[in-house]
C-alpha cells in the first residue's frame, strides 16, 4: 500500500491508496467490527534521529485510530471525511490548500451532522498528517498544496504537465525574477538537462538577487536557490531531489539561531516533518557560512556583528543538546563561540567592502572546502 | 531635476540627479555657506488625500536639512553618505538591498569617523526616504532593491534587460509557478504584447494557485496577480502600470480588516508611501469581494464566517474615519455591517461547495459589475 519513498506517485496510485484505505474501514463496518486504521505515532517519543541515514524520522511506534472510542470517534470521522475529500480532489484532478479543504469540510458536514464538526482549521491539520503517515504519502500527492516560497536560477529545464497543459521553462532565462518554486515538485513535473556542478542555497532573497545580478550561477555553473527564509516543504524536497542527482548542496545563511535552524531543517529535516523526513531531508548538505570564525580571516566583520538576545543564547544551548548537532565538534565549537561572544553575524555583512565581495567569499569557501558539516 | 512621475528613469538621468544634488552641497561648502538640501515633509500634517486624483500624496510642505544644525548634522552627513553610495551603485550598474547599503555604510564610515554612525538600519531607512523625496525619485531607480513578493500569470511578455543580458518571458508559459514579480518593474524592463482585458488581483497565493490551475486567466483573458498578502512596492507599481494601459483592475480579497487594508493600499496608496503615491496608487481599482452582503446571495456563507476580534472592530472604526473610505457610502455600509455582525469572511470560503465555485463567483461579479468602489 505504501508508496516507495521518493518515488513519483501517480494519480492512479494515490486514488488506489485512498480507496484501499476506505475499503478496509468499510469491511470492518460490514463485519460489525470496530472500524479502525493504523498510523505512525508523531509523538516526541517516536521521533528518532536516524544516525546512519542522517535525518529525523518516525520510529516504528504505531497508533490505532478507531471509531468506537469516545476520545477518538470525532477525530476518526473527521479523518475519513478528509480522505473522502482528497479522493474527490484526486479524481477531479484539482488541487486546493488545506484551508480550501477545511472550508469544503465545513460546507459538507456543517449542516448534516454538527455545525461545530470542523470549527477550527487547527483541528483538521493534524488529521491530514495522520492520513499522510497512515498512507506513507505526502499531502502534495493528495492534491493538497502546501504554502510555497523560494526561487531558483540555473542551467536546467522544468517540464510541467499542469492543468492539462505542458510547459517547458528554461530556468537560465528568467532574468531578475528567477523561477518560483512551487508547492509540489514531484507530481507531473520533471527537472531535466541539469548541467550544474552544485547547488547553492542562500537564506535571504535579497542576497540571492545580488548574486543573480552578478550571474554567479552562470559563471560558477551552479543552481542558485533561495528558500526566502525558512524553507518550505516544496523547496526542501527540491533541494533533496538535486542531492539525489549527486549534486553537492552548500547552504549560505546568517550566522545566527535562525540561519542555523534553516540549515538544520534542510539537512536533517525537522521534528514537525519527521514523518516525511526520508523525502525532504538532505543529509549531504554543508554549511558555508557565515561563521563566527570568519571574523578571523575578514577583520572588518568584527565591526559588523549584532548583539545576540537572551533568547538567541538560550536557543544556542538547546541546539547544543540535539544529538544530530552535537555529534559534530565543529558545530559544538561554533555554538559555544556564539554563546561566549554573545554576537550574531548576517550574511549581508559580506557586501560591506564591495557589493561583489560576497561572490569571492563563497567561491573561496567552496574552493577550499571550508564547510561546517 | 525631478523625474516625470511614472516615467522610466534611465541610469544616466539618475546619475545626473545625484551629481547635481552633490554639486549644490559642494557649492555651499565652497562659498562658506551652510550646506543644505530640501526635501518634502513626510509628517502626518503634510499627507493629503488628493481628492481629484484619488490617492494619498505629500502636500507642498518642504523641509530643509542642513549641516550646521546640531539636531540635524549627523542625519545630514548620513544622507550625503547614502547619496554617495547610491551614486556608486548606479555607476557600477549593481543593485543591493537597503540592508546591503546599511552594511556598506557601516564598513566605510565605521572606522574613519565614528563607530556608531550607522548603528541601526532603522537610522538609514528614513534617510533613504528623505533622499527619494528630495530627488523626486524612487529607491528602485537608486539601485536599491525593495522586498519583493507577488506572482503573475497571463497573456503578455516581459522583456528584461538584466545584468547585461536580455531575456524574454512569456508569462502564459510558466505552468504552476507563474512569474515572480521583481522589486523593480520600471528600469530596464518592459511589458509588451499585453492582450488581456482586465487585471484580477487575488490576496492569497493559495487561491491564485487554485485559479491558475483552472486556467482562469486563459479562459477569461485576464492577468492574474497575487500580491501574496500585502502588496509590495513592486507589485503595486506593476498593477498601476497595467491600469495606465487602460486595463480595469479588480481586487478579490478576504472580507476582513487585513483584506480591506490591502485593497486600499493598492487603490489609494498608503500613508507610509504617500511620497510615491503618484506612482504606486491605482485609483481605478475596484473591490470584487468577499463582501458581507455576499451572504445574502450565497446562503452557505453564513456558516463560514469567523468571529471578528476586538482589534478588528476597532480597526473598522478607524477605517470609517478615513475620508478616502467614508466618501463611499457602499464602504460605510460594509464597515458598519462588519461592526454590527462582528464577523469576517475569508475568500477561501468560496471553495466550499466545489473547488471551481470561486471561478463562477468572480465571473458573475465582473459580468454584473458588482463591485465596491
Amino acid at each position: 500500500m505504501a508508496a516507495k519513498p521518493g518515488a513519483r506517485v501517480s494519480e492512479a496510485e494515490t486514488k488506489k491508496q485512498l480507496e484501499d484505505f476506505g475499503d478496509e474501514i468499510l469491511q470492518d463496518v460490514k463485519k460489525g467490527k470496530n472500524p479502525k486504521f493504523t498510523t505512525l505515532s508523531r509523538a516526541k517519543s517516536n521521533i528518532i534521529f536516524n544516525e546512519k541515514a542522517g535525518f529525523l524520522s518516525l520510529g516504528s511506534q504505531s497508533e490505532e485510530r478507531n471509531f468506537l472510542n469516545i476520545a477518538q470517534s470525532k477525530r476518526f470521522m473527521q479523518t475519513i471525511a478528509i480522505a473522502a475529500k482528497c479522493h474527490k480532489f484526486v479524481k477531479e484532478n484539482l488541487h486546493t490548500s488545506i484551508r480550501g479543504l477545511f472550508y469544503q469540510l465545513k460546507y459538507s458536514l456543517g449542516e448534516d451532522i454538527d455545525e461545530n464538526i470542523f470549527n477550527e482549521q487547527a483541528e483538521s491539520n493534524p488529521l491530514i498528517e495522520d492520513l499522510e503517515a497512515a498512507l506513507s504519502t505526502k499531502r502534495e500527492s493528495l492534491n493538497l498544496n502546501a504554502n510555497r516560497r523560494g526561487v531558483l536560477a540555473g542551467n536546467l529545464r522544468v517540464i510541467d504537465n499542469f492543468g492539462n497543459e505542458r510547459t517547458e521553462t528554461d530556468t537560465s532565462k528568467l532574468g531578475r525574477s528567477g523561477w518560483a518554486i512551487p508547492s509540489d515538485v514531484d507530481n507531473d513535473i520533471e527537472f531535466t538537462d541539469v548541467k550544474a556542478k552544485y547547488v547553492l542555497v542562500i537564506e535571504k532573497d535579497a542576497v540571492w538577487q545580488r548574486l543573480n545580478e552578478d550571474g554567479f550561477w552562470k559563471k560558477e555553473n551552479c543552481i542558485l536557490i533561495s528558500p526566502q527564509g525558512q524553507a518550505t516543504r516544496g523547496t526542501r524536497r527540491l533541494i533533496r531531489k538535486f542531492a539525489d542527482m549527486d549534486l553537492p548542496v552548500y547552504v549560505f545563511n546568517d550566522g545566527d539561531v535562525w540561519g542555523w535552524y534553516i540549515y538544520w531543517t534542510i539537512k536533517t529535516g525537522s521534528i514537525n516533518l519527521a514523518y516525511i523526513g526520508n523525502e525532504i531531508a538532505t543529509p549531504s548538505a554543508r554549511f558555508i557560512g557565515v561563521t563566527l570564525s570568519d571574523m578571523k580571516r575578514y577583520e572588518f566583520l568584527k565591526n559588523m556583528t549584532m548583539k545576540a538576545s537572551e533568547g538567541d543564547l538560550k536557543r544556542c544551548q538547546e541546539m547544543l543538546e540535539y544529538q544530530w548537532i552535537n555529534k559534530h565538534k565543529e558545530w559544538v565549537e561554533e555554538l559555544q563561540n556564539a554563546i561566549k561572544l554573545k554576537v550574531k553575524l548576517e550574511q549581508d555583512t559580506l557586501q560591506g567592502p564591495r557589493l561583489t565581495f560576497i561572490d569571492d567569499y563563497i567561491k573561496d569557501k567552496i574552493k577550499n572546502k571550508e564547510f561546517l558539516p
